[in-house]
């Protein structure tokens, strides 16, 4: 009878900011969505705890819940894998509570497959809407600069096609408000709410 | 060049409120959408100014402006003409500017055959959440009363289908917060983002 949980995909692509806007959404107070923590073969650095940064696993471990299908999603960067303990995600859904995840690029697209009505939210660079004025001053830069940060900004701009929204990351704070005003639409729509409206007249 | 704006038409069943809710969203400083004040027939009520409440239009002109196809929508309540002015709404749209309209469902689906990509916004009566709790304790009332809301509750669900959003008149603040929210959100939509993107890349 439980409505189920949203899941909420934050990524974008390396250096975007993302953890930094993951942070500072959830040392907000009253906040309406868990956090799934990802598990990772890499050692914890100083400050970071078990189960709260990560679950720290051995490589052994981690490959054996892969084969297990343990994991919504996971990659391997720099030689240690990093990824999403599947069951959390699941039981916290079918508790009706939604679920926030913060993931690369990669293991974004592995989530959509697997849920393609999560509502995927890519976090974009300021650079890439400060890209013209760079190209307008272009007198200023060598070619090759430009054109490799053409480059990045077309496989940026490439990525995002498997998102259902885009948030500049311009400010932390601005970024923050608008996840949650997305995460607020997305309980509003029609699609989900009708349902339940005529879940209620049904019960007659 | 200019991106158009987004047209935001808040609309619902009579009686919900809809005009309370646009009034509280349109009290609150740094708003970014503009209101498209509605043209009436009926006479000003005591304190209700010329275009601050109402274009108030005689007849005449009232019926002189839709043989010019000057309305956006419109329709006739108790005798009197109730419509939206079209240039003021395109006008505003074509500078890029988010157009706030607050109309009758009748409006509504004239607009959306005209604007097929505006925001829709249902103002859904509490009432309707309650009436599950009202079915089960059916005993104290009677057959008929119970019948009668069941209707209205079966027509005002109907109304919903042709909506983006559905947000519930629980209490003023909570609507204004949640249409708010809708409005940050659909400007994040990856359909509306991805093309600005691609622009500037094109500038080059």
């Amino acid at each position: 009878m439980n409505e189920s949980g949203l899941l909420i995909v934050l990524s974008g692509p390396s250096g975007v900011g993302k953890g930094t806007v993951r942070k500072a959404i959830f040392s907000q107070p009253d906040l309406d969505f868990e956090y799934s923590i990802s598990m990772t073969t890499r050692s914890p650095r100083e400050g970071e705890v078990d189960g709260v940064d990560y679950f720290f696993k051995s490589r052994e471990k981690f490959e054996s819940l892969i084969e297990q299908g343990k994991l919504l999603e996971y990659a391997e960067f720099v030689g240690n894998y990093y990824g999403t303990p599947v069951d959390y995600v699941r039981e916290t859904l079918d508790n009706g509570k939604d679920v926030f995840l913060e993931i690369e690029v990669e293991g974004a697209k592995q989530v959509r497959e697997k849920f393609p009505d999560g509502l995927f939210i890519f976090l974009a660079p300021p650079s890439l809407s400060e890209l013209k004025n760079r190209i307008v001053t272009r007198g200023t830069e060598s070619e090759e600069v430009i054109n490799n940060r053409l480059n990045v900004a077309k496989e940026e701009i490439d990525m995002m096609h498997l998102y259902d929204y885009v948030v500049e990351n311009d400010q932390v704070e601005h970024a923050c408000e608008k996840i949650k005003a997305i995460v607020v639409a997305e309980h509003c729509r029609r699609e989900r709410v009708e349902p339940r409206y005529k879940r209620i007249l049904e019960v007659e």
